[in-house]
Formats: C-alpha cells, sequence, structure tokens
C-alpha cells in the first residue's frame, strides 16, 4: 500500500489562509476523528521482515524509518484528525535522522494532514525566535504546530506564538502532562492559589484572547495528559480558546472515557497514540493492522463522545 | 589563525575517565577561566569580509558557520573553560545546520574543551532517554552535558541523570533563568513555603546527593541566571553539589561583580557568554578581537572573585 504523497499541494497551499485551529477542526469534521498518530521512530522495534531495519548503518536505519513510516500513514491517513512527530528519536538517529525528520514533515504535507512537531522547545529572546523559525515557518522542519514548555515565562512563549499568529501555525503549551512525576511540580499548590498548571493555564487563556478564529479558537493550544481525567474536565474549562493536544491514550492509560471531557461539541482537542498506533507486532501486514488500530480508536473515542 | 584541531584526542580518552565536574575544574584550574563561549550562530550577522556568510544557499551558509566559529575558538580557547553550542541556531539552519552542529561538536572536543549543549530538552520516558541518547552519548551530536529543562518533573530528568552517571556527562537543569518573564513561574511563591525554582533546587539537591566525586560535585549542574545576583547567591547555598551555568552576562546585563555569588573556592561555576565573545564589530579581524574579549571577561570575573 503506497501513500498518494505529493498529490495534495493545492490543497495545501488553500488551508494555509486559515487558523491552524480551524484547519484541524475541518480535519476533524471532513474524518470524524479526533486521533492524533504519534509517529516516535524507534528502529530497533521495525518489524524483521522490514528491509534495512536492522542494518547498523545510519543512513539505511533512517531509510528504514522513513519507508515504514510512509507505509504506515498510507494506512493510516483516512482515519487521522493529525500527525505528530516526536523530534527526540529523530534526534538520537544523528544527521542521517534528522533527514528522515525533514523527509516524514514532506510527506504528512503532502497528505494534507496537519502535522505537530512534538519537540517541547523553550528558551527566550533570540533563541526562542531561532526555534519559531526552524519549527514555525516555511523551512524543512516547518510544521503546523509545535509543542512548547512554560517554565521560562510567558515572555518565552511570545516568540513563537508571534510565529504563530503570522504565519497562522499553532503551539500547543505543556500545562500538565502524562506521566507520574508530573505532580512534582505541575501540581505544586499555589500561596495565591491553584497549582502551577492552573497558573500556567490562566497566562495562557490571557495570553490567548487576542485573535481568535470564528469558532472562538486561538493559536495558543494546551498539553494537557490523559491520565488525569478530572483534571482534564477542570483544565478544558480554564482554557476556553485552546485546542487540547492530549497524551496518554492507551499505553499509558487513558481510555475512551478518560478522553471525553477534553472536547467541545466534537471538537477542541486531538488525542495522540505512537506505538499503540505504529508498533502492532513484528509479523507482516503492519501497516494494515495500524490502519485497524486507528480507524478502532477514533470509533471508541466517538463512541464515548456519544 | 587555525585552530589545532584532532590533535588532543589522547587527552580527551584520559580525560573520559573522571567525572563531567572534575573535568570541568581541572580546565578551569588550568586556564585560570571561569569563561563559557556561547556559539549562537547569527549568520546574518557574520563579517562582510567573510566568504559565504550572506549567500542563501543553506550549504554554504552552514560552512560559513563552521569556519567562522573554527576562527573564534582558534582565537580564544586557551581563555575558555568550555564552550556552549546553542542548539536552536542550528535548528533554525535546517539539515545543514544540524551538520554544521556536529561539525562543531567535533572541533570543540578535538580541542580538549569541555563542551555543554544548549538545548534545553525535556520530555517523558523512552523519549527522554531518546534524547539523552542523542546529546549525552558518543554519537555526533554527543556533548559533555545538556541543559535541561525541569517542568516534566523528576522522573523525565532521570534518564539524562542515568546516562550522565553511565558516560560521565553532566546536566544543568534550568533553575532561575536570565529573562525578564522569569519571574512569572519560577518566582511564583508556593503553599508550602519558598518559590518553584527554590523547590525545584531542592529536588535536584536530593538527586544530586548520590555518587559525587571527589570535590562533593553531581552529574546534576543547574543554570541561575546572572541578572538577579541576590537570588543567585541563595541557590548557590541551597545547590551545594551542582556545579551552575551562569547565563547573562554582558549583554544581558550581568556584571563580573554580580555573578562572584556563583563560585566557591574558584570553582563551581562557569559564566557564558555568546553574542559580545563572538560578534565583535564587522570589521577584519574578528578572531583576534574575539580573544580578546574572551581573555577580558577572563580577567573580570577573576578579579571580582579576588
Amino acid at each position: 500500500m503506497r501513500a498518494p504523497f505529493r498529490r495534495r499541494r493545492s490543497a495545501r497551499r488553500y488551508t494555509r489562509r486559515v487558523s491552524f485551529a480551524r484547519r484541524l477542526h475541518d480535519r476533524i469534521r471532513q474524518t470524524d476523528s479526533r486521533v492524533c498518530l504519534g509517529i516516535d521512530p524507534r528502529p530497533a522495534e521495525h518489524p524483521a521482515t522490514h528491509p534495512d531495519a536492522f542494518d547498523g548503518d545510519p543512513a539505511r536505519v533512517a531509510r528504514a524509518v522513513v519507508t515504514y513510516f510512509r507505509e504506515i500513514l498510507g494506512a493510516t491517513h483516512e482515519a487521522l484528525a493529525c500527525v505528530k512527530l516526536q523530534s527526540a528519536f529523530f534526534e538520537a538517529l544523528g544527521v542521517t535522522g534528522i533527514v528522515a525528520l525533514a523527509q516524514l514533515v514532506a510527506d504528512v504535507k503532502a497528505l494534507g494532514l496537519p502535522l505537530i512537531l512534538d519537540a517541547k522547545r523553550g528558551d527566550i529572546g533570540s533563541t526562542a525566535r531561532a526555534y519559531a523559525d526552524a519549527y514555525l515557518g516555511d523551512g524543512v522542519f516547518g510544521a503546523d504546530a509545535l509543542t512548547v514548555n512554560p517554565y521560562l515565562g510567558v515572555d518565552a512563549l511570545e516568540p513563537f506564538l508571534r510565529a504563530s499568529r503570522e504565519n497562522d501555525r499553532g503551539i500547543f503549551v505543556l500545562v500538565r502532562t502524562s506521566n507520574p512525576g508530573a505532580s512534582d511540580f505541575q501540581d505544586l499548590p499555589l500561596a495565591g492559589g491553584g497549582t502551577l498548571a492552573e497558573t500556567v493555564a490562566a497566562r495562557l487563556t490571557e495570553l490567548a484572547r487576542e485573535g481568535l478564529d470564528e469558532e472562538g479558537y486561538s493559536p495558543v493550544g494546551a498539553v494537557v495528559g490523559a491520565t488525569s481525567p478530572r483534571e482534564l474536565r477542570s483544565l478544558r474549562a480554564a482554557l476556553p480558546h485552546s485546542v487540547l493536544l492530549v497524551p496518554g491514550y492507551g499505553a499509558q492509560g487513558g481510555t475512551a472515557g478518560d478522553v471525553a471531557g477534553a472536547f467541545r461539541d466534537g471538537v477542541g482537542a486531538v488525542v495522540s497514540s505512537s506505538r499503540a498506533l505504529t508498533y502492532v507486532g513484528p509479523e507482516d501486514g503492519w501497516a494494515a493492522r495500524a490502519g485497524d488500530a486507528a480507524r478502532r480508536m477514533r470509533d471508541d473515542i466517538n463512541a464515548a463522545l456519544g
């Protein structure tokens, strides 16, 4: 099965004229899917039947990553709201891994799928602008949205927000993550009331007020894990203008019922899953099984939304 | 002026057998310098006399970056404690920028200089392990130390710490940064007392207790900005086992007097400066002027230490 790469440039050019949130929502309605396919390349887990998978040569490993995920994209894309590339796994493959990242960025765009680069960047001033240039511009790593870490403060988010407004892109700021240790700092109660995560959410809501799209969404999205459903509902309410990126589904324990609270009128969020959709057993036929897994996740979430 | 690249492999092999903090301290004593040269490539600011500087071709721009900073390293390295490469500016140059990063990583190592990769990474579980593999291993991006963001919690720091212990590397965890917005979250007072930055420091000190080197330092370093000298002194006391990486000197307003509180017995910290040491006017002779600027910064800090 081959994905129809490089056929939808014109659709892409059209979609650039509307906000990221609107492009994502249009796609959610068109596919009736809220699934974000996470691409976290782990070459050691590629099926033994895949050519190049176990070769130690960096260029062949990178090629194996590209061909493997092209097949996965071909089999899943009709059931997806968007795709998320996890930069860490490409960086771990060295220079040729970065070439593979640039190639998959181009492939996902060619399919007309909204693309989130999950790189959790965060820095100050001109350094933040350099990251925004890299990931929210028209270069080889340019995505529709980037995940961003808020620890450095609001002024460190502004270059990302400015690039998002100028280029119709978006950011997903980490608010409450899905790991057990998220509670170490994010859940700390503040002297002024609320937790750190709630305070970050409040600052994001201030930032998000300006320049809302027709449906009331801003380029300022938020990452809120599926592993704490009560917190997910409360942060959904606290972030009225933000699309939520919800990790932690499946492998990390989140269920369709857990993530239902992230949505409003069936939009406003996407739920990501990586390993459970892309590494689906070592036997031949992995692409078809990935397609089945994506459709099942789509249907499970839709059923929970009622 | 050409730097003596690829001549000190044997020194490097020796130094790998001791902790990162010890290697850095040995270098500080050897050079009597506490200066960390920050490499933040801004090709648009390269001197007009530099070949390739203003060419739009990505490969030539990347080549200009490498040749420019090789000259700077050649002129400055004897006055440096270490070098910090800012990943964002390389990422902004696309795939060939990443090749330039790998080349400068190799060049700095060949000079026997401790290398900090300033990438402010942070993620959970296997994703954090992928970043640690990329930046604290023996691959083309492998540095002596990596800057890390603590927002995701202590479990997100552990893969970086494990790689540091296994490979004699280090991490510098963001505690209090040098930007105005650092106060937005890092200075928030907590219900349990202290600020977020102080709580992060306390958790780092717990993490740092195990496996100290002969001088009582751990692989867990911390980033504490020079722009708040009072906070710098107080965090120095709160982080007894951590080497401090102190940004904010010069361009951001920190003076030699401001950073003096980061040191203990003349070690335990390095002070970074990027633009003021590496973009020193458009006329010819930039490398010699960079050397002068590095020696002046070294001497100013030493004078403030008395």
